[in-house]
């Protein structure tokens, strides 16, 4: 008998998976179904794709309830059923055609020429901090201020209006209050620039519902793509491009993050400065009254800059389209996905913070999942495997190999490695073994992990590491150090380093992260493994794991494993 | 009908969860238990405590088969009973006093004189580190450096043997090969040495059980308590003591830790400086021939410099005798545990590392939380928990209030609340909503958490944060900082560390943690924060919740909630 449980199911297609999410109600009333021990599952699950498929053809269904479903051995039967109409439904949700959505990302996030709608000479203004940011950061292309009375703003021609400029312009940074964000964004549209990036508030946060949907139809109808509102602008660092008032951020990397929320934001750029991750780009979503996660996705599959895509986000608009373009983005490039509102408490904190809606956080699962996308559990962790993932290469299989200098750290390492869906090699191969042995001295222990000994000299580290990169049916490394006078920490890491790119040369390439326990010298260690691609950490055993394990993850989900 | 469970007891008892570790193997046998829907739990139950009593009673049986176990409503009956004798089984694990044990500990934590078993003054050599550390290190009591051939070692008056020191000697640091250790011991035993600091590996690890038996036969002969062998040694710093090989370390605070390796000894030396924490003591286990962990627990249950204790186990050998004192201590001072080997892969490395046998984690789960033990879920988290939890003052309520300058900080800060055990104070009561309304602009949102959106100035977070603090009804406080021109990094720190202080004169006492949205200047922030009782965090909306989750867990356990 089964009783109070939500029906979970593993769609068998893309379509399935997109309309998992426009039935999370029907899902959620679900809860409900009695049934034996052995009940029909495919009957259950007809059942709730044709309830999804009912929902989304009849926009006019507000709400369905069945309640109770008897599920046998057989069959699934709903005993009631209960909807509830609404004959003047929300209009569908806009979705224009990928090619254009790339094409107008494209304009937006490598403009040739920006405007600064609201451009101040006035420090402290939001239109005077775009404006340093976009000069100070080194940005190579046209800058129009528009300012109503002021002929320059920081020394440049400014304009009365984005109609005045003589050139083609591409994107827009709104700095004005809201209530003047509707008129000169008609006149960006005139223009045909592509995209309005509006920094200002006071539009669905506050209640504006009108004053967003003006801007919403004023969007559709110039063909203008909206940023925000509510947001702290963009960065794009290969054009050493910040269209923000924030900080100035100009660390290149390869991973793109996005953030519905500006605190988030802030804390990936401090974070990134602070581990010297640098990024591609980082982008504010806000209340997404036009462009959002699926738009990025597009943008960044295509971008040559990007080779991880992050994302915080509170809720998705649009579920399907971004399971659609998710499931193909993520088997090219990793997306990483911190859905934030994951428990009621949270959720209940998100409608009154960007309004996005409580979603059955089971179905973000299920979704994510199907969609390969990495799910991270924490901001922290959002932020370390956007640091990590793109360093690692793609491994080859299955089989992790531990080696560790204090067999305390391979206990914690090995608990990690399930925790995080890896798989050591083991039994580890006879001759393998032996080899290890060689190495290692005798009250050592090979097997997996490999402890070769706290004592040990710097050799042995790198005799037993290069083994395990030389031998193919090892597949990834994980290197526990043990500080000691006899090997210190920049020696490990050197010899580590060096190792892996001999190995590169010799087209052995594989992932290795690494755990250094030690005195605070071990710090400097790490980061210069991690500088040197091997993802690696003081004091943890397990944040090098989760670095690897989401790296496997992707790599099984993306169909290379 | 239940099939391939293993049964999992909330033990009534102190007895009944001491029998449960023994019972290990008697609970992983009944994992056949047939029975319909209706199991009779007491009757199951009881076969388990009776089994595990026959089994403790009886050191004889080695092994014991209940299979199959036919569990109906009614009763419970064993079907088919195997049982393995060994008539020449270890004798029970040796168990002084507790008066004994906290007599001895505190001569060996807190020497008036150490004896250095091989001193040396050849630099490099284990002997000569130990000397450095304790001379060094500050130690203010004797120091008697052992040597047969030198007079003096690093300046200080040496002696063939312990028994020619005319004074009485409280510990001595091994620090000979493993073949010297045993005659030294007895001399040692004869000169009444409360304990043995054993440096030396090359016993249990190395399969040598009989050199390890040989200490403990002679440890028990002359009353000598044994720490290690195959050990980095200790740290108390209240004394200034380092009897180690280790880097040498002093920073005092008040969390005493253990490990059984040496890896994770040093990565907490690293980290304790590293984040400025401080300890009491660290502790070196080992391969745990005497001195374990419920030694240590009761030696810091009554050492006034500590105040929480933190424990890296990969076995505990005597599950028993450490859920009675651990279920006792833990009332008094938080005891927070990393169990080591919770993985079947992290188990069978344990069992190559320290020979620690494979228990079932799931018991341990359970004898953890019914001895009130905050269990640590990784290395990291054991580090973070021990910086953090001395520090919160003890809440007096359930309910916890977030404040924010980031909504996107506040969703995540309540799934993490979730995440962590905590319950939001929702609803706000109508007076105290209305009052927070009062210093947030309209668009902020109160409830819970309190949104006081980003661009506010600093007495937005000084007024709100203060109310939270003065009203009642608030037990604990999460302030969610976001970096703005408006109010810098530094001046929030500093303000929430002064309302902290002026609400302490006022005897208003709650914990408050902070998580910090940032560019890198939070990071001094969270420092200053930190140092100063508010456990903050960069870039992680988790960590401080589960400093604050780990303290409300141990006053929930130990009755004060």
């Amino acid at each position: 008998m089964l009783k109070d449980v939500t029906f979970r199911l593993a769609p068998a297609t893309q379509e399935d998976a997109a309309s998992m999410m426009d039935g999370i109600r029907a899902a959620e009333m679900l809860k409900g179904v009695r049934g034996g021990d052995a009940v029909n599952r495919e009957a259950v699950q007809d059942i709730i794709v044709r309830v999804s498929q009912l929902v989304s053809d009849f926009p006019e269904i507000a709400e369905m309830d069945l309640n109770p479903v008897f599920a046998s051995k057989d069959s699934a039967i709903a005993a009631d059923v209960r909807i509830v109409v609404n004959f003047s439904p929300k209009p569908a949700r806009f979705r224009p055609e990928e090619k254009d959505v790339v094409a107008s990302m494209n304009r937006i996030m490598k403009p040739k020429a920006v405007a600064v709608v609201g451009a101040s000479n006035e420090a402290g203004k939001i239109g005077n901090s775009v404006m340093k940011n976009l000069i100070n950061g080194g940005y190579r292309g046209k800058i129009y201020p528009i300012n109503p009375k002021d002929a320059e703003v920081m020394g440049v021609k400014a304009f009365k209006s984005v109609k005045d400029v003589p050139d083609e312009i591409d994107v827009a940074v709104f700095a004005v209050p809201a209530k003047f964000v509707a008129s000169a964004l008609k006149e960006c549209g005139e223009k045909k620039i592509a995209g309005a990036i509006l920094i200002p508030s006071g539009f669905g946060e506050t209640g504006n519902i009108e004053g967003r949907e003006e801007l919403q139809r004023i969007g559709r109808e110039y063909n203008i793509r909206l940023m925000g509102p509510n947001i702290y602008g963009f960065y794009y660092t290969p054009s050493n491009l910040c269209a923000t008032f924030c900080t100035a951020y100009d660390v290149k990397g390869s991973t793109a993050l996005s953030s519905q929320s500006g605190g988030i934001g802030m804390a990936i750029i401090g974070f990134s400065r602070s581990a010297k991750m640098g990024v591609s780009a980082i982008v504010g979503l806000g209340n997404k009254s036009d462009i959002d996660e699926d738009d990025l996705l597009l943008f960044f599959e295509q971008d040559e800059n990007t080779k991880v895509i992050a994302q915080h986000a509170e809720d998705l608009k649009d579920g399907r389209a971004f399971a659609e373009v998710a499931k193909r983005v993520s088997k090219k490039k990793p997306v990483i996905m911190l859905k934030a509102g994951r428990t009621a408490m949270g959720a209940s904190a998100a409608a009154s913070h960007t309004g996005a809606p409580a979603g059955n956080d089971k179905i973000y699962e299920d979704v994510l999942k199907q969609s390969g996308v990495i799910r991270a559990r924490s901001l922290r962790q959002m932020l370390e495997l956007s640091r990590g993932v793109p360093i690692l290469p793609t491994p080859k299989g299955e089989n992790v190999v531990i080696i560790t200098g204090a067999g305390g750290s391979g206990v914690l390492l090995s608990d990690a490695c399930v925790d995080n869906g890896l798989k050591l090699l083991k039994p580890m191969p006879d001759d393998l073994d032996a080899a290890f042995r060689k190495f290692i001295p005798p009250f050592g222990a090979a097997g997996n992990p490999v402890d070769i000994t706290g004592g040990e000299p710097p050799i042995t580290y790198v005799n037993t590491v290069k083994l395990g990169t030389e031998d193919d049916r090892v597949h990834a490394l994980i290197p526990g150090y043990w500080h000691t006078i006899v090997t210190p920490p920049m020696v490990f890491a050197r010899n580590m380093v060096q190792i892996v790119n001999e190995m590169k040369e010799k087209g052995k390439v594989k992932p290795v992260v690494a755990s250094l326990a030690g005195d605070v010298e071990v710090e400097e260690a790490a980061q210069y493994l991690y500088e040197n691609g091997i993802p690696a950490y003081a004091y943890s055993t397990e944040l090098p794991v989760e670095v690897l394990g989401a790296k496997y993850q992707w790599a099984r989900a993306a169909g290379l494993l």
